[in-house]
C-alpha cells in the first residue's frame, strides 16, 4: 500500500472537488439549463462543499451563434453574477476555454474584474503551444489555471512526456489527466498518474482527474487517480456529462471523508431537478453504445447518434465502429 | 505492476466466466423468466465462449411454495434438462445452495445422473461448518464446488482468516470473495484478494469474485481480483441481479482477451430480451438508495423498499438508514 497516498479513512487536505455539471453536463443540452437549476445548483454545492463550480465554457461568439445555445456556453461575467452576485463563499468559480474556439484575449478579462476564479485550459497534444499562450494570458490576468490534456488514450508515450514537461515548464497551476473516451481501465490510470506525478513533482505542479463512464469506470478511475497523488477532481451530479457522462458527484462526495463535504444536499437537488430533467427526456449516462466507443478509444459522437436514432441493434453497430476504426 | 497476475493484453488460461443472470437476476422477477429467455440465454452463453452458467437455486420446497416462484428457484433435473438436453458443449452448468435453505442431501443427486457440473455453496461466516457439510456431500456426489462467503464486509479479519483456513482444509475447489452489500472500493478488493490468495496458494485452491453495482464499482472491482489473482468471475447480463446489480457480462467480456469470448452474442441478447423486460418495468441497477447502502454497508431491502414505494426523497431515506445502523 506504500505507493497509495492517503488512506481510506483519513483526509487529504490537497483535495479540490470541481463541479462541472453545467459544463459537461451543458454538451447534452446545448446549455440550455434555466436559471432555477444554475442557482439550485450554486446553493447546493456550497452546502455540499464543492472546492469549485465551473459554469461553463467561454467560447468565441464569432465561432458559435449563441442563439443556438444557452448562455453557459458563453458564460458572460454578467450572467454569472445575475446568480452568485460577488459569490462572497468559499467556493470558487471556473470556467473552460477550448484551444481555437475562444477569444481569450478579449472574453476572458482581469481578475480583479472578474468573479471567476479559474480558468481550466483545454487542448489536445498538438495545441500546447498555442494552449501555453493562453495559459500565460490567464495567469497574467491573475487567475488559477488548469490545462486539461484531451484524447491522452490516443498520444503515444513519447509525445505524451514532451507535452507534459512542456506544461510543466509554464505556469500552468494543474496538469489534468483526461480520459475523454473513457477508454482507461484503473491499471492504466494507476500508470498514468503516476507519470503525470513524477513531473508534478518536479516543477511543483498538482494532479487533476477528469473520466468519463463509459465503462462505468469514471469513479473508480477518479479515485485510483486520486489514491495515486492526483488532487483535483471532476465530476458532475448524476454523471451527467457527454455520452455515457462522468464521474457522479454522489459517489465521490460519499468517498471522500472530508467532513466539509456533504452529498445530502446534492442528493436534494437531485430529487428536484436531475430527475426532473431525465423525465423531460433529457439522456445521458451509460449504454452498451457507449462502452463500445470506450473499449475501441474511439469519439462517442457516433455511439450519441446511435442512442438519438433510438437504435438497438447492438451487433450491427459494433461492425460499424470496426469498420470505422480500420 | 510486479504484484498483478498477467497483463491488460494477455490471455489468462486460469480465468474462468460465470453467469449468474438467471440465479441473481431471478432475485428481481422471482426466478419468472420464461423459457425463450432462458433458452435464448444458454445458447447466447454457449456463443460467447462463457465457462459456467447458473440456472438458479436449488431451494427447499419444504420452505419455499413452489407456487410462488419460477422454476429456477428449484432448479428441478427435468427443467435444466427440457432447456439443454444433456448438454452436449463446453459450457458447464451450476447452481447455487444457500446454507440452511435447501435439502441438498434429497434434491442434489449424483452428478452421473445430473446435467449439473458444479454446485455453488452460498454460506455466511458463523454456518461455515454446516456449509463445509454441503460442501463434501456435493463433492463425494462428483460435483466440482465452490463456497460463497457472504457479507465478509461485516466480518473481522480474525473470524474471515479462520473461516478461510477451515474452508480451504475442505475438498471445495473455489471459494469466492463476495461483495454482498456493494461496500467495497476496489483498494480494499485489492487487499482481500490477496488474502484469500495467500491461502489459495497454501492449500492450492482457486479464488472467484462475486461483485454488486451499489457504487458503480462491480466492474472495476471484479477486474481488480482478477488481476490480484482470482480467476472465477462472475457477472450477469446488463448487470441483472438484486438491487444494483452485479458485474455487467457485456463489460467482462469486452475486458477479457481470451479470443474465446465475444460479447457481441451477449448484446443481440440484451437487444432481445433485457431491453423488452426493463420496458415491463422490471427494475435494477445503480440508483442513489442502493449507492446509500452500499456506502453504509448494509443490506439493500430497504433501498429495493424505497425504490419499489418509488420514493424520491433521498435525504430522509438517508436520515433513515442512519437512524438503522446506530
Amino acid at each position: 500500500m506504500s505507493d497509495r497516498h492517503g488512506s481510506l479513512i483519513s483526509v487529504r487536505p490537497d483535495v479540490k472537488v470541481v463541479d462541472c455539471t453545467l459544463r459537461d453536463g451543458g454538451l447534452v443540452n446545448n446549455f440550455r439549463f434555466t436559471d432555477a437549476f444554475v442557482r439550485d445548483l450554486y446553493l447546493a454545492n456550497i452546502k455540499a462543499g464543492v472546492d469549485y463550480m465551473e459554469f461553463g465554457y467561454k467560447a468565441s461568439k464569432e465561432i458559435f451563434n449563441p442563439d443556438n445555445f444557452g448562455k453557459w456556453k458563453f458564460c458572460n461575467e454578467e450572467d454569472i453574477r445575475a446568480i452568485v452576485g460577488d459569490n462572497n463563499t468559499d467556493m470558487k468559480i471556473s470556467v473552460m476555454a477550448d484551444v481555437g474556439r475562444t477569444d481569450f484575449k478579449k472574453d476572458i478579462i482581469d481578475r480583479k474584474d472578474s468573479v471567476i476564479d479559474m480558468i481550466r485550459i483545454a487542448t489536445y497534444i498538438n495545441t500546447i503551444p498555442a494552449a501555453i499562450e493562453m495559459i500565460e494570458d490567464a495567469h497574467e490576468k491573475g487567475y488559477e489555471t488548469t490545462v486539461n490534456i484531451m484524447a491522452v488514450s490516443k498520444v503515444n508515450d513519447a509525445d505524451l512526456q514532451a507535452g507534459l514537461e512542456m506544461l510543466a515548464q509554464s505556469n500552468v497551476d494543474v496538469i489534468y489527466l483526461v480520459d475523454s473516451f473513457g477508454a482507461f481501465y484503473p491499471e492504466q490510470v494507476e500508470r498514468l498518474t503516476n507519470r503525470y506525478m513524477q513531473i508534478a513533482q518536479k516543477y511543483n505542479k498538482t494532479i487533476g482527474i477528469h473520466a468519463h463512464n463509459n465503462q462505468q469506470l469514471a469513479f473508480a478511475n477518479t479515485i485510483e487517480a486520486l489514491s495515486r497523488g492526483a488532487s483535483y477532481l471532476d465530476a458532475t451530479v448524476s454523471g451527467m456529462g457527454r455520452g455515457a457522462g462522468n464521474c457522479y458527484m454522489e459517489l465521490l462526495l460519499s468517498f471522500l471523508r472530508n467532513p466539509k463535504y456533504n452529498k445530502v444536499a446534492i442528493m436534494s437537488f437531485v430529487e428536484k431537478h436531475i430527475l426532473p430533467l431525465k423525465e423531460e427526456g433529457v439522456v445521458w449516462g451509460f449504454d452498451i453504445p457507449y462502452m463500445l466507443t470506450g473499449t475501441l478509444n474511439a469519439h462517442p459522437s457516433t455511439a450519441i447518434q446511435f442512442i438519438k436514432e433510438k437504435r438497438k441493434d447492438y451487433a450491427m453497430f459494433y461492425q460499424e465502429l470496426i469498420d470505422d476504426a480500420l
